[in-house]
């Protein structure tokens, strides 16, 4: 089941760089775009991700100026794959890929609910001549009832990467987290 | 032993989103620091990475418009928190942190030769509104012979992930990587 999770803590789901869902929602439909370009800006927080005219979802994002960021984990990998190699212009894709949209609160291309986490955002900015857009959650979600919580990281080369061993550097860190983290 | 990768696979080192170590140099110092706040921005290639003022080696890097990406494994874990944890202004992280430089061919950063690859990098544009820093990769290299190959990703909140089991769908995703990777 989602949860709410602080705004301040919403950085961390990005922080790894995890192959990302992202959700739109323009003229009574829904897209999904699978996309691991991203980064963090701010830990308010803010984050950018690089997304053009080459992507059916961009249109999407540039006139509502929203999306949400859904976070998936390994056993999602041929869904993230398939969303990647198909284009919401022919295809449902939460049709297709048996996906349950869910309401959210702030804005209005749905969370996915077979997801670790969901992060609402406003797009705030898109910097065209790098193709970047800069985006501000708004609300996030995290799913502590999921067995599975490792995220993927893409290679590049159509291979991927899952989380692994776990390593500990809290106290020697602690100079550089924000608060309430 | 470094060897050079051709600058088409470059965009595959950062892909995964691993924290990185980012070398400057300027006035005769040269510098490192600890940043996890990287994307791709395009294959041919060309990264983005979120820096401001409030690092020491943010000035380097906008007076000289050059940096080294360096890409450590899991055994340096320590040395690259240490390195994000203490400033250039007063430490000489080469040697605080037992790191070799070798010079590179095009910039004037110096590679680090315990990492496990490292991308010469010019500074073609800062998006100073977002504090994002464009950078295109000209040169880049990968220790095959490295035992460990295990990059390390961020959580954010003090610990990290290290690379874990590999996933690959390069058949599924054909269509989308560019010729030769």
């Amino acid at each position: 089941m989602m949860k709410r999770l602080p705004l301040g803590k919403a950085f961390t789901l990005m922080e790894s760089g995890p192959v990302v869902l992202v959700t739109t929602r323009y003229g009574g439909k829904s897209n999904i775009m699978t996309i691991s370009w991203t980064m963090v800006v701010d830990f308010t927080p803010l984050f950018a991700m690089t997304t053009g005219p080459w992507n059916h979802s961009y249109a999407a994002l540039r006139r509502s100026r929203e999306c949400v960021i859904a976070i998936p984990t390994v056993d999602l990998l041929d869904r993230v794959v398939g969303i990647g190699t198909c284009s919401g212009a022919d295809t449902d894709k939460f049709k297709k890929f048996g996906l349950t949209p869910v309401k959210g609160k702030l804005v209005g291309p749905p969370l996915i609910r077979e997801c670790l986490a969901n992060i609402e955002c406003n797009v705030i900015d898109i910097v065209k001549k790098h193709n970047i857009v800069v985006l501000e959650g708004v609300a996030a979600y995290y799913d502590g009832s999921r067995k599975e919580k490792r995220t993927l990281h893409a290679m590049g080369d159509g291979s991927f990467v899952a989380d692994g061993r776990k390593l500990d550097r809290r106290k020697m860190m602690r100079s550089k987290l924000p608060d309430g983290v």
